[in-house]
């Protein structure tokens, strides 16, 4: 009889050892493609000062904060608090370390993050974040740009989709064709509408564009503009046809022709189509340049499986050098959550387990423990059962847990031969 | 000029790239020796209901326990707290999911838990366990003590001691003994006096032991008794001489005997020499039977490099089963400091990157590309400078980061062929 609610606190993953495997290997192979990429693996603490956390942040934020005290201490003055993105301490980091580090600097982090969010389906309190930063000293080439997204579609090989769409745009496009029709004012209520364009018919976002006061002839510009997409040669000229003259356009242009032409030079994954986007806008204010979306077709419901973009300046709360940079970000905790839900994660076939070894009494032991040590020695895993149970107890306990077992009675350890039963066949496989 | 304080907060770890890259290099050799032995890998969060932490521990815990809060709550009554160690999680966890997994349940945890203690030299708030633990249902026997005991050891390969010291007992031997003389009254301050012997002079235990009243006829069996260490047989040989009839004893002395027999064949590491030691109690009050610490021979300052023992009921405090379990742990971050403060961890040798691409300008970028995209299907670990700068200045970033750098320019391009420098000799060591 349970004597205390052990269920994990509301929106905390929690998996059993064989769903554990399959995210770690998710998460290994994502941190594999990040390092192959040449980022610089690093871990910063958990916790960090409340001043450190909330000096950029708005009110959502800090009232999403966790702060952590001391029992005899109160929350409201607490000076400590849990992360709740790698950004933030990436950015104390590196202006902490910035002696100690190459520029630019590679970076990747694969941590937990934590957020104290209404709990509800899909979303975690605690959850993976899978970050790849690239921060300039000074200056930092549009180049970079490309090499991010290249990166994040590297990573995403390991994913269970048969093909995923990157969707990259540059918000200088959107801020410069916003300057042309002198439209400034309402930038960020015109950024919110196009980043919510997908999920609402489009007569609502017609409405809402009008609703800012906004022409008829700009509200047909904004949204023949938020339409375009597709092959990099198709969007450029569609864009040169707004005939926009503003030079933040201009720019914007530039880059995203750069970061386009460059990407597909950089992937190795043959799963990506790597498009231009002009309704990929993301809702944190903090982008300024490159801004870049990943679905996989099928699976649009899912969402976004990776995106991120180029900031201005890192650090500008934390040091008077300018940092600009470019990262990305799978949020893996959430992802996973989705590829379950979508059955897309499958957990039955394979065991962590290699070999089991069932000696049938403990005079065996001795032989299965040489045996073993023999096995890990050529990289098996390998579990011995040391229990006094049954034989068939010993061997449904073998079934849970591997793929093969070997019984080891007097008979083997008198010849030295061992019969491996594949588990899933029942026929014996091979004999050492 | 920096704004802000951008130290992390005191007891946490933070490492440079080079650092971390030989942080995780150990952390992922302590997971393989404990998957290669079987341990399943599991996540619990790292927040948890503060009466399920609570439930067993004492005032200490109590003390250092980081609480949880939401910015409007009080930490009174905070109902949420930062795991301070894997256990207590574990025993949850274990109860929650018992019927997903196989018993005997072989279970690995290795992550960050939180202690608010006063920070001091090699002292961490926050803080890596290496944890492996078998659960028993019901029943668990003690052969499992020697394969949790080999396992540590194994995973022990992966540090740079040329040789480690296991150190086992078993309670039941000391409480047998305490028994037979009639000191259970006080047998938690022999325990606490036995546990720090080798801190102190001989004279001082011997006075503590008079402290509390004890025979000088018994306070000489207790201290024959804790210098009795060395080779199991003759260990054997010396706890017969003192001719304890106690059942007690006499089982502990069976479980000793049982566990030092199959240690010695389970482990793969030639590195270690295991022992019997009657000084070894451990300090924490709930192990019931096998205890073990591990030395480095010639590093004796730098303490227990990883212990554990058995326990009677794992989650006693939450359910009726009773659950018996052994585990062991190490403990990461504090040895690592301890590492780096005895010059054994080595980072300058090698750089995170194997081979940084230098393109001359812009101009080789595809080509730059195209051959990163080759390298890194190879499996190597390629940085591709995009800067705008000097050659000499890409070139220090390549001697900062990488092991080989080539550098791309029209020639290279035209030919082909790509010649790779060796950043340490500075020679020219292949081309292809």
């Amino acid at each position: 009889m349970k004597k205390f609610n052990t269920s994990p606190i509301s929106g905390m993953q929690e998996l059993t050892p064989a769903l554990q495997a399959e995210f770690d290997r998710l998460k290994a192979g994502i941190a594999a493609a990040y390092h192959a990429h040449g980022f610089l693996h690093i871990e910063t603490p958990m916790i960090e000062r409340t001043e450190v956390l909330l000096a950029k942040a708005g009110g959502d934020t800090e009232k999403q904060i966790y702060k952590v005290v001391k029992t005899t201490e109160s929350a409201e003055g607490a000076d400590q608090a849990l992360r709740f993105d790698h950004t933030v301490p990436l950015a104390r980091y590196t202006v902490e370390h910035q002696n100690e580090l190459a520029f630019p600097f590679k970076v990747t982090q694969i941590a937990r993050n934590f957020r104290g969010e209404r709990a509800q389906k899909g979303r975690f309190r605690e959850f993976y974040q899978c970050d790849a930063d690239i921060i300039g000293w000074g200056e930092l080439p549009i180049s970079y740009d490309a090499e991010v997204i290249a990166t994040l579609v590297d990573a995403m090989r390991v994913l269970p989709f048969p093909k995923v769409i990157v969707r990259v745009s540059n918000r200088k496009l959107l801020n410069g064709l916003l300057e042309e029709l002198k439209l400034e004012a309402v930038a960020s209520e015109i950024f919110s509408i196009i980043d919510h364009a997908e999920k609402v018919p489009a007569e609502k976002t017609v409405a809402a564009l009008q609703d800012l006061g906004i022409s008829v002839e700009n509200v047909v510009k904004i949204t023949t503009f938020m339409q375009i997409h597709g092959a990099l040669d198709e969007v450029l000229a569609k864009l040169h046809g707004l005939d926009v003259q503003n030079t933040t356009f201009t720019e914007g242009l530039e880059e995203l022709q750069t970061v386009l032409e460059l990407v597909p030079q950089l992937v190795q994954s043959e799963q990506a189509e790597v498009i231009a986007d002009m309704l990929i806008v993301r809702g944190l204010d903090y982008y300024t340049g490159t801004v870049f979306e990943t679905i996989a077709p099928g699976y649009e419901e899912i969402g976004s499986i990776g995106g991120g973009g180029r900031y201005e300046n890192l650090a500008g709360y934390y040091t008077d050098q300018t940092m600009p940079g470019v990262g990305g970000s799978i949020g893996l905790t959430r992802l996973f959550w989705a590829l379950k839900e979508h059955e897309l994660v499958k957990v039955t076939d394979v065991q962590p387990v290699d070999v089991c070894l069932v000696p049938i009494s403990a005079n065996e032991y001795a032989a299965a423990a040489g045996l073993a040590k023999q096995l890990r020695a050529a990289g098996k895993v390998v579990d011995l059962v040391l229990t006094k149970k049954k034989l068939g107890d010993k061997l449904k306990y073998a079934a849970k847990v591997a793929n093969y077992v070997a019984v080891i009675g007097e008979e083997e350890v008198e010849s030295g031969v061992y019969k491996f039963k594949n588990l899933k066949t029942g026929e014996d496989s091979f004999s050492i």
